[in-house]
C-alpha cells in the first residue's frame, strides 16, 4: 500500500531525513494521512487538525501543504491519535482515527501504541512489519464539521513595541507582550554581541523584574 | 551570506517547496537559525523554542533537526518575533529576535514587518531584496537559561480507552479525554465507513452530548 505518492520504503526514507529516524507514529501518520485522502475531494485545498504533537504533525507536514509556519497545520493537544482535514470555506473535512479496537490483530502495533512492554523490549522490525502490512486498515474515518470559531481567522491587528522588552508585539496582548507578562520559558536573558536600543551593557538583564 | 549549507537562492527554493511560498517571515527565520548557529557551541544537539507560530517554525524545521513531531521544536506563542535554541541538558541557549531598532535602514522590511502598508501595496522583489542585504544584521542575540519546569519531560502516563469516544487518551487528562471534554473544534462528527466498537450505524453523533 502507498503512502500518497510514496512507497512505504521512500516514505519511511522521508520519515528519517525530516523527523530524526523512522518513527512508527510517523508512519503510522502517513497511513492516517493517506486514508484521510481517500475520503477528501479531489483536488481540494485542505487545512489540517492534529489532535496530538507527537509524530503525526511530521506527517502531515511532510505529506501535505499544511504546516504549522504557514498557519496551515493546527496542533490541538487532545491527547487523541488523530488528525482532520476540512475545507476551511465550508469547515466540512474527514477525520482519522487510530481505532484501539482494530488492534487485536496487530499486537506488536497494540504493545507500542498503548506502552505495554519497556522500548528496549519492543521489536522494532516486527513493529515495522505489522505497520506496513496493517497500513490504514487500524484506523477509522468520520466526517467532522470544524466549530465556526475554529475557522475565524485570527488577525494580529496593530504591532506595538513592548516597552519592557522593547520587541515587536501584537497590541491585543496587552500593555506588555506575554513574554514580559510571566509566560516566556527563560530564567533570564543575557545581552550579547547586538545590544538592545535601551541596553547597551552586557549585564545581566532578568526578565519580568519589578524593579 | 549563506543560511547554514545554503546559498541565499537555494534557501529560498526550500521555503517555497515546504512552505508553499517564499513568505517573507521563513526567509527571516533562516536568517535568524543561521545566526543563532553561529553563537552555539559547534556539533552539539539543541532543542527549539519558538516564540510564534507564524513562519518561523518552518525555518527552523527546514534547517535543523528540531521539528514538532519529534518534541525538539516547541511553539510558544508568545507574539514575538523570536526563536531560541537549548542544551535540554543544562538548559543554556541562544535566543535570536528581530530588533526593530535595526529596521530603520530597511524601509520595506520594515513596512512589512509593522504592516505599514497593505498586502498589495507591498513591494515583493524589493522586500525580497532588502532581506538578502540585511541578512542577520536586522536580528540580536542573547544568551537564555531555559526554565526548568520547561526542561522537564512530560511523562503521558497511563493510557486509557475513553468511554465517551472509545479512543485511546492520557488518563492523566481525567476520566474522559480532553476532546469529549469540550476542547475538541468539532461541530459535530459523522461516523463513515468504519464504525467505533458501539457505533455500528451511519447516523450522525454529536460529541459532548450529554443525552
Amino acid at each position: 500500500m502507498n503512502i500518497r505518492s510514496y512507497t512505504f520504503e521512500e516514505y519511511v526514507d522521508r520519515v528519517k531525513s525530516f523527523h530524526g529516524f523512522a518513527a512508527p507514529g510517523v508512519v503510522i501518520g502517513g497511513f492516517m494521512v493517506e486514508l484521510a485522502y481517500q475520503h477528501l475531494p479531489e483536488g481540494g485545498l485542505f487545512n489540517a487538525v492534529c489532535e496530538t504533537a507527537k509524530c503525526l504533525p511530521d506527517a502531515i507536514q511532510l505529506l501535505t501543504s499544511c504546516t504549522v509556519g504557514n498557519g496551515r497545520l493546527t496542533v490541538v493537544n487532545l491527547g487523541r491519535y488523530a488528525m482532520a482535514f476540512y475545507d476551511k470555506s465550508k469547515g466540512e473535512g474527514i477525520r482519522v482515527f487510530l481505532n484501539p479496537t482494530k488492534l487485536e490483530t496487530w499486537p506488536e502495533i497494540k504493545s507500542w501504541f498503548f506502552k505495554m512492554k519497556p522500548k528496549k523490549e519492543q521489536d522494532y522490525p516486527i513493529l515495522m512489519k505489522q505497520l506496513k502490512e496493517a497500513g490504514t486498515s487500524i484506523c477509522s474515518v468520520e466526517q467532522v464539521k470544524i466549530a465556526r470559531h475554529f475557522l475565524e481567522k485570527k488577525r494580529r491587528g496593530e504591532i506595538a513595541i513592548c516597552p519592557c522588552c522593547k520587541e515587536a508585539y501584537p497590541l491585543a496582548d496587552g500593555a506588555i507582550c506575554l513574554g514580559c507578562q510571566d509566560e516566556a520559558p527563560y530564567m533570564m536573558t543575557k545581552i550579547t554581541n547586538h545590544s538592545r536600543a535601551t541596553h547597551k551593557s552586557t549585564s545581566l538583564k532578568y526578565r519580568n523584574s519589578k524593579k
